[in-house]
């Protein structure tokens, strides 16, 4: 069996010690099921700063790019926050989604049914709850130029950014969300501001034209972005899959993620196109929780968002359906028996640590 | 007493029904209180399109400009889904707001304690939830140049649009907002993306130091955006006031109202820069919710946000404080009463159609 290369990303805050229950299950994995998985490690973020004066180093870079998986942790922090922009920590995180092509961002926004209760909607709303959201990330305002701050003189400054897609670029991540639903109730709705914005207007006719020729058999639904946040607020439940671009689906995501009341459990995945020849996609797994500075070093973060993103690298980077499906379930299980961490805590559950909290998933599973 | 000039346009949908409300108001103020309203009507939207093939016209362009203030209702369609884009009903509003230069939406998510049930969050966190929403609306990626779709030639098409913020333009909304906040709580929470976005990075900047500069009193905080969407979810009441631009604006501010259950309750409040002669502000008033055609024409749709977006006018185009306080609290003693339109029905209550629910408030006021 060839080697497994995994590069691990821990970067700042509670992204390493939820990166070290990861490595547990890697190290089980190897062990009990001959995994063959090959780690290697690098810095991302304020640490990558700290230590290059950049926000990830070309080294890493470069492990990134020929890893067949990134595992990601979280970065950021109040002590990187008046480094120069182009050094902040965000920039390594956005530097390996374009350098990396990961033009698909999924994440599944779902409500473990043990936790309904924590969602500041009422819990019928948001009990089963299953969404998909399928974000562009390598287009749109995050890339496109210009992208500056220009002095106008007279104390005037101008900020500009730039919001751009082709029709490749919107082509081939509706066919994402197409293929995705087919797996999954058959529903997208594509979510653009298609009434102010051209790229809008673009992208609903691509989206539109994209299903006509190949995926008629899945059900699909526009609507407008702005009214998208409202009905996510309102009634979550009608939705299956949702595509919109980098910056919509920035917001509509993290909507999305609050609703379940499970923040700290929510994993994503990255992903490229598959490779012509090998059929390989790029991609890189992280939760959608932040670095949450706050909270680091003290051994009380939750690791269930890092793991879930390992369940989606075990399923989407190498196939293992039943090992992802066992990891999903075990996490499952283990929030059943009550056991959490304290940010999902609840009256008459067991309150453990990041590390507790690994070790009882790892027996799960 | 000079005449007190009203431009009102109906538009398309429910809007002519609810219109329809706050003439009755306006005709009982000039009756009853002198108040010396001078109305004149124009068309806007999809009825001018069928008018004129325009979403405004230029008559009504002019009436619009020369008015103490514009009484707007909702536009668009299906019927008007695929008319050019020029001349789109939303065209006509976004034309409004640019050349009347109304840089300064106002929008108050306020929940009505009388629908807190109503709200799909727990009602302990929308009681009593009174946000004001400051809004940039004549800037940034709305109105930005390039704007456009180029033909790239091989089947390829590029959708372009800018996002661009000068000092100037910051510095003149955040003023509003720290005005506000003054008149409230004292605390404004400014949202961008300044980790992805230069336009965001010079908002940061030009906030702080306004703040610095004129209002250090207010307490200001800063927010990303996509994390000030999830704690509109979370934990709603954290917040007074919140500034930000166009987009993120549009969002935030239909999350916001969709929290607080009262949808169609929910007024807005568009307004220009003071003259520097007379002193008086360009503005525009329109309820939050759009057109709802599937209700259009049967005599059911909600008032209140049409006659609630009456009281803004009264109170920031003609000063008429008391009034503006009196009219309100008759839209919430009609609630009170239990008196209800169909999207805000309840266990108990009595519903009506759009003419009693304007009866029943004129006659509280
Ligand atoms: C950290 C930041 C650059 C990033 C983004 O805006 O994409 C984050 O919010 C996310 O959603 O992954
Ligand atoms: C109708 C549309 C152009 C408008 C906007 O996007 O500004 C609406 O959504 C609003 O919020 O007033």
């Amino acid at each position: 069996m060839t080697a497994r290369n995994l590069f691990l990303l821990p970067g700042d805050g509670i992204g390493p010690e939820a990166m070290g229950e990861v490595r547990k299950i890697i190290a089980y994995m190897n062990e009990a099921m001959n995994a063959g998985f090959v780690t290697d490690e690098g810095l991302v973020g304020g640490s990558a700063y700290d230590a290059h004066g950049a926000a990830i180093s070309e080294a890493d870079m470069q492990k990134a790019l020929a890893a067949d998986a990134v595992l990601f942790g979280a970065v950021g922090g109040p002590k990187w926050d008046s480094v120069p922009y182009e050094v902040r920590p965000e920039a390594g995180l956005l530097r390996l989604r374009k350098d990396l092509q990961l033009f698909a961002n999924l994440r599944p926004a779902i409500c473990y049914p043990a936790l309904a209760s924590a969602s500041s909607l009422k819990p019928e709303l948001v009990e089963g709850l299953d969404i998909l959201i399928i974000r562009e990330l390598t287009g749109g305002v995050y890339f496109g130029e210009p992208k500056e701050i220009i002095d106008l003189g007279n104390g005037q400054k101008r900020g500009i950014d730039t919001q751009v897609y082709d029709t490749y670029e919107i082509e081939r991540i509706a066919g994402v969300a197409f293929e995705m639903a087919r797996t999954r109730q058959n529903r997208v709705c594509s979510m653009e501001k298609r009434n102010v914005m051209k790229s809008g207007v673009l992208w609903n006719q691509v989206v539109t034209e994209t299903h006509k020729a190949k995926y008629s058999d899945v059900q699909l639904e526009h609507m407008l972005a702005d009214a998208g946040g409202m009905q996510l607020v309102r009634q979550p439940k009608q939705f299956d899959v949702i595509v919109t671009d980098n910056l919509f689906g920035d917001m509509l995501s993290d909507v999305a993620a609050m609703l379940t009341g499970s923040l700290g459990m929510l994993p994503s995945a990255s992903l490229g196109a598959p490779d012509g020849k090998t059929g390989k996609r790029k991609a890189l797994y992280e939760p959608v929780h932040g670095s949450a500075p706050d909270i680091a070093g003290k051994g009380i973060a939750n690791p269930i968002a890092m793991i879930a993103s390992f369940a989606m690298c075990l399923r989407y980077s190498f196939n293992l359906v039943k090992e992802a499906d066992d990891l999903e379930k075990a996490i499952a299980n283990v929030l059943d028996k009550g056991i959490r961490t304290g940010d999902i805590m609840a009256d008459g559950a067991r309150q453990v640590g990041t590390v507790e909290m690994g070790d009882a998933i790892l027996a799960e599973f």
